[in-house]
């Protein structure tokens, strides 16, 4: 079976704003085994909505459409579905009862329009709206005119996933042929997207059982997504392993997460499991690394801290690093990276201390220090270790390397 | 006029990827006058292709396509284009010598199936490709049909976005009747979407000659979009102004950027014309402010540096707080945001101090002191003002909310 998704609003069709519904629809249905032939996105104009929908309708045997159910004259979905498919809309007083009383509770008065929000299209089963006001509609159409599915679902991304979630799958997998499908996520730290590309594809392009998708997450990171049907969850399952094992055997300890986690999420594992706390002085990463380290729940209980060293002054005040070191070296060296992560790990008193010092650009690039150019220290208070590295890309991608970089040392020595 | 934007392409039809090229085409058609009508995303299968297009030149005047010219089986644009047109495809001599060319100048032999980049639709002009290897294609179609423009372009950003520019624009502007458009952006800081839509409503619903979109960017930030057209560029212009000067009334300093700059860019302009600098501390945000400071090229000019003070014993390592405070207030208090503005800015000699302390969530909550309690404070060395504030939403936007927060204060403190 294959669907198409209508992303329906004139907002969608500015510079501004996106759709992204769709993809999370598309993760759905592709689970279900249902695969996504078309996306449209259709503003809020009565015969353009009309178009797209009697459109979709000629070719896929699934019609999502997604917003136009609120209460203003902007909010044509119900009408322009009941008029493509030559059904007459019916008004549901239970729905405009479950309005009044939504609206009651919060001590508001219902404006007369809100009432369009009831009108149901004939044969149309309705999706309460646990976390908004407009229901959705499930049609189930089979008559002599062939077989179809509509679903009339709301734009918010909230409203829709819970409704989606809660109303449509379980209706959906019964139309659907029983099939299971298995998918796992490998991820690869600090290869390049064509070298990845390049040692993968001889081992998956013999598995045509499986179907493999390379990506390029943030820099120094390559996405490998597998996904298998079969009857049973446990045979597709096993299909998936199977490749993913092979996979992980080419790439070694360069995969860092099997099952989806974020680079962050694994090295707050490794640093938990051993017991040990990290703390970090950074320069052109400006933060991003303490950043990405605290975006994870629960990351206080291993890391302690960092400092931000922008100013040749502020290594020396917050991470202790002698100005005559940097006199000497420059700022971007490797024994200004060490001694940043030594200085951050005594101040700090944790496991492990990170320094990392570079040129992020665009300026302050020089024949000898180009931008680009970033040194990345870890140390445990015995052993240190500098990894000097030219990265390519703008300010924000090479700040991106260097964090992936500091974080994959980190995660490397852990695992030792 | 009218268009339909369609990007070709399978992974686009994945949970993974999404078409980002349609919003900067929008943007430059907007400027043309051009209303874009539909946008549709289809993969590499040919009848899907074919119906795509077919669909999409029975409803607007200009259709876009994007992707699909390369090399390989999967590459039918040009071909679908050429039978739903009813035109023959003949292979251009002159494109197959470049393409020779290119292959040899990286000292590469290009493979037979290369030549079918050079497949041209009858009566289209053939457009360079200055960043990749296959060319574009424009059709302006006036025949007793009726009137169409076709336009091939390919996929990666790069290469559209240059052929666009240096290609189609020019072409385009023959075509579309001669208006002016002018836009401005004003952004506003800190005032909800809806609150700031109950203020800005009834001052832009008077003025239909200007189009306005409100839109919420990152949390504390609320877009006021407005775009207007006329005859000449200044009757155009006239128009946005005198409407972006009404709601600068309405909104006062609230308004931080009117030409579309961000709350960084912001602060760092009025850093340097002041000659001031700053230093942070940051507990919940975990380098988030200084991250947002940093990602501006030339921060470095007023941006001393900061400390990340995760553990409370960081606190008092990095930002001098006195252990004793910590134990008396709490970690989350106004007496300790204070002590971290102006521990920090007495370990970075800096002119301004911030110091952000609270509960990201979303553990770590407690009746006293809930998920979303935050409390920032400024200093300048003689006043230290401190805001506490109670944020909504998830771990991330907390964090948002209260670096925006941060950036506001600092931002006014200099207006002053």
């Amino acid at each position: 079976m294959n669907a198409e998704i209508i992303a329906i609003g004139s907002e969608l069709l500015t510079p501004f704003r996106q759709d992204t519904n769709s993809l999370y629809l598309t993760k759905k249905l592709n689970e279900l085994g249902v695969e996504v032939s078309f996306k449209s996105v259709v503003g809020d104009r009565r015969e353009n909505l009309t178009c797209a929908i009697q459109t979709a309708l000629s070719r896929v045997d699934i019609v999502i459409l997604m917003g136009g159910l609120g209460p203003t004259e902007d909010d044509l979905t119900r009408e322009c579905a009941a008029e493509v498919l030559r059904k007459p809309l019916h008004r549901d007083p239970q729905i405009i009862a479950a309005l009044r009383a939504r609206f009651a509770s919060r001590g508001w008065k219902m404006s007369p329009n809100n009432e369009q929000q009831a009108d149901v299209i004939e044969g149309a089963e309705v999706l309460p709206n646990a976390r908004g006001s407009a229901p959705g509609q499930f049609l189930h159409i089979n008559d002599q005119g062939g077989e179809a599915v509509v679903i009339l679902l709301p734009g918010p991304p909230h409203e829709l996933t819970a409704m989606f979630e809660e109303q449509c799958l379980f209706r959906l997998r019964r139309l659907t042929p029983s099939r299971h499908i298995a998918t796992r996520e490998l991820k690869i730290a600090m290869i390049g997207e064509s070298m990845a590309d390049h040692r993968a594809a001889p081992i998956y392009k013999k598995r045509t059982d499986v179907e493999t998708t390379i990506l390029a997450g943030t820099p120094g990171e390559i996405q490998l997504h597998l996904r298998a049907q079969a009857d049973t969850l446990e045979a597709a399952q096993k299909k998936v392993d199977s490749l993913a094992e092979a996979l992980e055997d080419e790439f070694d300890d360069a995969v860092f997460s099997s099952k989806g986690e974020s680079m962050e999420q694994i090295v707050g594992y490794f640093l938990e499991m051993k017991g040990a706390t990290l703390a970090v002085a950074e320069s052109c990463t400006g933060g991003l690394l303490a950043e990405r380290i605290t975006s994870v729940p629960g990351s206080s209980r291993y890391f302690l801290g960092g400092a931000v060293v922008y100013d040749n002054s502020v290594k020396t005040a917050l991470a202790e690093v002698p100005a005559r070191l940097i006199q000497e070296h420059g700022a971007v060296s490797a024994p200004v990276a060490t001694a940043l992560a030594e200085g951050i790990r005594r101040k700090c008193n944790s496991t492990l201390g990170v320094g990392i010092t570079g040129v992020a650009g665009p300026g302050g690039g020089t024949e000898q220090k180009p931008v680009g150019l970033v040194y990345v220290a870890l140390t445990d208070g015995k052993k240190t270790e500098v990894a000097d590295r030219k990265y390519p890309g703008d300010r924000n991608r090479i700040r991106q390397w260097a964090t992936q970089q500091a974080l994959d040392m980190v995660r490397r020595r852990l695992m030792k």
